[in-house]
């Protein structure tokens, strides 16, 4: 949890407090995410933190948009992968990201289900890139593959299956209860294809 | 929101007292429920209210409980029905239940979510309730059925599968998408068929 001082320009420097900021949520929620905390984590003033955060609000909306951005980049399906491994390799990706970041993930989730309205915006615009992706990438073609038309009736559900993925690795992370990693992500990736069977009527 | 004084014995006046603390849910969070509105709804001084519950947070705690038993009760499968019928009334009873109580039951998930221990408490020992039963009764019989076969691997899916079950019917009844009752239903009991297929190897 400590930081080297070397010279970055402004734009560096602010992701490397914003990253400080996602590891300090391992040990305390968003709203005990204190500037006096990352100043003394980071080795820096008070001050020059406000010269990158106009106010804590503005800090914590900045560490959970970072968390959400991450999250997006770490689970990119690889194009050249064939389609069904590209959906098992993002949920991979995905089951990784969430194991190395349990805590502040928790805390993201737990925040955004809160209530706060910002909070709740930035989850559900996370998890709306994720399941859009699908459509647009691996799972899109994966659907089609098997006849399913996107619909709004489809991306209900599918909404459905991604808040199934996050129950399911979130568990999974804490007691496996015997389920290898492979199995795991076969059958979620399997069930995307299911419930999107399901969702569109023949 | 009034409430006829007529004379009830203590424990059916506190339930009365709860569900009046479920309706307040609509309109406030858990955390701004007070024994002083309660009071004020009820028709009933402060100190009569102290009688039945010890504290503020012996009241909220009681509330979500209270809650939790309504949704357990409702949602109760129909055994004089077909095992496949069974599950989808039980679905049905759950999207009408949280229809009625869409702000009250949004409070009681935000409150769980948000990471006290005791709401969390209740709202696993609830969704747990809820997934036992579907072992017990009409789903368990319908895994059963499917050659599916009740494993620690199995629960974790199935738990996935309540999250997406949740999910889905709070966005539906936000905004149904084309989707109708009787398609959102088969497609939520289906899906459990599927889900417990994936999860168990063959």
């Amino acid at each position: 949890m400590s930081t080297t001082r070397t010279r970055l320009d402004p734009e560096s420097r602010r992701e490397q407090l914003l990253d400080l900021g996602v590891e300090l949520l391992s040990v305390r929620r968003v709203e005990d995410l204190s500037i006096d905390a990352l100043a003394e984590v980071a080795g820096i003033s008070r001050g020059l933190l406000y010269h990158y955060f106009s106010s804590k609000r503005d800090f914590h909306l900045a560490v959970l948009r970072r968390m959400a951005d991450q999250m997006f980049r770490l689970t990119a399906p690889a194009p050249d992968l064939p389609v069904a491994d590209q959906l098992v390799g993002s949920l991979e990706a995905y089951v990784d990201f969430v194991g190395a970041n349990r805590e502040p993930y928790l805390a993201f989730v737990r925040a955004a289900a809160a209530g706060d309205e910002e909070y709740r915006q930035i989850y559900d615009e996370a998890r709306a890139a994720l399941t859009d992706r699908i459509f647009e990438h691996a799972g899109g073609d994966l659907l089609a593959g098997l006849g399913i038309e996107d619909s709004p009736a489809l991306r209900l559900f599918v909404g459905g299956w991604a808040a199934m993925v996050e129950d399911v690795v979130l568990s999974w992370l804490e007691d496996a209860r015997g389920v290898e990693r492979r199995q795991l992500l076969d059958a979620l990736a399997g069930s995307l294809a299911s419930i999107g069977a399901l969702a569109t009527p023949a």
